[in-house]
């Protein structure tokens, strides 16, 4: 496997853009359009959210029929809460992308990341449409990557391509997250493209086998968003023989996947809004896998913790606490916890531990927590990141 | 019913110390015993964490017979995981208050407070303890809520009497609360007195109802610890007829019972760690009491809603996103939210309010959000503050 250039518009026959038509503030770019060159299959995960976006839900519709050819995105509105107006609207971004790329509107999908509650202001997203579209290339991809961000730091894209059978297939991804980010999906929209010929069921069932492991294990502040999303589009352009079966090909594939959606997720978490430094908490001996995201998830999502990280002070007590109520059942008397290699707590109790060297470790900018409950064999872990002055600012005034 | 001065020192029988023995720096109070003359009738309600601290272990079996004479508390040190030890040395604890007090040592509650992991240093427990027997005064109630609080910034404590069929009943109280809070029970601590004659089963059940519905609807963090619990004491000097049944006495009795710990808890919310602003949660119209709860309190836990409220932004959205994934059931069509009397959110989409009143009313100390689910009748409410700059600050660098 090799990691190259190109992000969603690596893999053959994908064209991305990205505009600014005027939705965020000081002409940054604010609509993407990724699009195949021929209908693609298609698969996607979606937020858990009872509330949900109103471009979510006609995506959700889209999708079904197992194909897309084209996705459009516009980011500094969620199109979430405004009534019918915003599903109407919705529908319209995928008609008048369908209408120019020349397909069906049913497949094209459609998302929004922003603010809740504002309806969209149609004529800048009209002219923006028709702008992405006329701008599409297959140098695209960083264009339509910058165009999801919100408050990200970073722009997070990655590609890499395998050999299966002699051809050589690619996967790219790009993916926005920064706050309201914690499993089962959040603000995150993830896009995945590539062009292995697969069949939908498999495409499918790698999306969801990647997404729990990456996506679904990545905490910034415990809060759900409405407009959560991943989607992948598989357009065959890379001529291997169609993965039909669970083989040795299609494992190879799922490999790459998860190395994207890895790289992306990690991505993430690194880039939280207010973020200083990427956590990673790993559990090892829980009794089952429920109890094991339990205390992973627990630990991630407590402020506690996040902010004596922030601090960088082995206040370990605060982990051991979060284990206490994470609903997972095990004997404290047996609890180990690292920092790092420092072992901080021995069978539930403090561990005498050099307090210089657990300050010089988390001074990092990556930070590994380990947990052991030594109760049975199941491991999980999860990435997150610390709580800072620049989170509580950032969310403070957000909609200014 | 009249609120009157004294704290838990209040009903008759009651004294108190609080001394300072050298756990917290500056000479700041820290070791509190409160005690009555007799032994009183006692009950308590504790952590459901699963990690427990070595004092609070103590006295879950000291209060199983349903008695106690006084109880020890130290602030600074939490005496938790720090192995067999600290078992010990709760212990000790209560044999040393017990022996100053001449009393079982069965009937001394113990608890402490403060940081998790490291082992109390005796010697200056043992001197804070006689110090304080040696201080025992009917005006020390203040004194004890001093020595119980940690980065509390305000005391807490209210005491107030009743007539009881021609008697005067009083019941006093004092809690700390800050950080690590959220139901059930934190790292807060409560202590009950009052003189009345109740007996033992209806004690507890007043207690576990006032709770339930005061310390268990404050949430500053989402974080429970592992040393809370709220006790009280009973002690019948006020020689009412004694309350064995559910009759209008015992309902008199429990409504000043849960004037004293709403006080006390909206005290907690307000003096939350970093917090600016006392926010009340409000659902109405919920299906089933589980529903109710599961909306405030995942909108009272969500950091995205509490920053918006601390940077005075009318941000609904947020609130309406923690309503959906707090799990609840309810249709996000039906749903009304309102800051204060603004309607802002109106079957689930947008209303049209004036952004400037609402920014104007969320400059206040104390912000109510209402929430309707149209959907039963069931309501409930829970208390919380905002998330701050300071929340980082202190808790940054709590151990230093």
């Amino acid at each position: 496997m090799n990691i190259i250039d190109g992000g969603v518009t690596a893999p053959k026959g994908f064209k991305a853009a990205g505009v600014a038509c005027g939705i965020k503030k000081n002409n940054r770019k604010d609509l993407a359009i990724v699009c195949s060159e021929d209908t693609a299959v298609a698969s996607g995960v979606f937020t858990t959210n009872v509330v949900k976006g109103h471009s979510l839900q006609v995506s959700m519709e889209h999708i079904k029929n197992g194909f897309a050819r084209a996705i459009v995105i516009n980011s500094g509105n969620a199109n979430a809460c405004v009534g019918e107006t915003g599903y109407k609207d919705a529908k319209e971004m995928t008609e008048l992308t369908a209408e120019l790329l020349q397909c069906d509107a049913q497949d094209v999908l459609v998302n929004a990341t922003g603010v809740i509650g504002t309806k969209l202001n149609m004529p800048s997203i009209r002219s923006g449409i028709r702008s992405a579209v006329n701008a599409l290339s297959s140098q695209g991809g960083s264009d339509a990557e910058e165009a999801i961000m919100t408050t990200d730091l970073m722009p997070k894209e990655i590609a890499v391509d395998i050999e299966l059978q002699g051809e050589t297939v690619r996967i790219g991804g790009i993916a926005k997250g920064s706050g309201m980010i914690h499993p089962n999906m959040a603000t995150m929209i993830g896009i995945l493209t590539t062009d292995a010929n697969i069949s939908r069921s498999l495409l499918d069932k790698a999306l969801k086998q990647c997404v729990k492991k990456t996506f679904n294990r990545v905490s910034v502040d415990g809060d759900t968003s409405v407009c959560d999303s991943v989607f992948v589009l598989a357009n065959g352009f890379a001529d291997n023989d169609a993965i039909v079966k669970e083989d040795y090909e299609y494992s190879k594939f799922v490999d790459a996947m998860m190395f994207v959606c890895t790289y992306l997720a990690k991505l993430m978490a690194k880039d939280g809004e207010g973020a200083t430094k990427l956590i990673e908490i790993q559990v090892d001996g829980a009794g089952d896998e429920s109890d094991a995201y339990k205390v992973v998830s627990t630990v991630a999502k407590s402020p506690l913790v996040k902010t004596a990280i922030f601090g960088e002070d082995a206040n370990w007590g605060r982990i051991f606490t979060a284990v206490g109520y994470s609903g997972a059942s095990f004997d404290p008397n047996l609890t180990d916890i690292y920092i790092g290699d420092i072992l901080v707590c021995r069978n539930g109790a403090a561990a005498n531990f050099d307090e210089a060297a657990a300050k010089e470790l988390l001074k990092k900018k990556e930070i590994i927590i380990k947990i052991n409950l030594k109760k049975g064999n199941v491991s999980d872990r999860i990435w997150t990141c610390d709580f800072s002055y620049d989170y509580v600012k950032i969310n403070g005034s957000y909609r200014s």
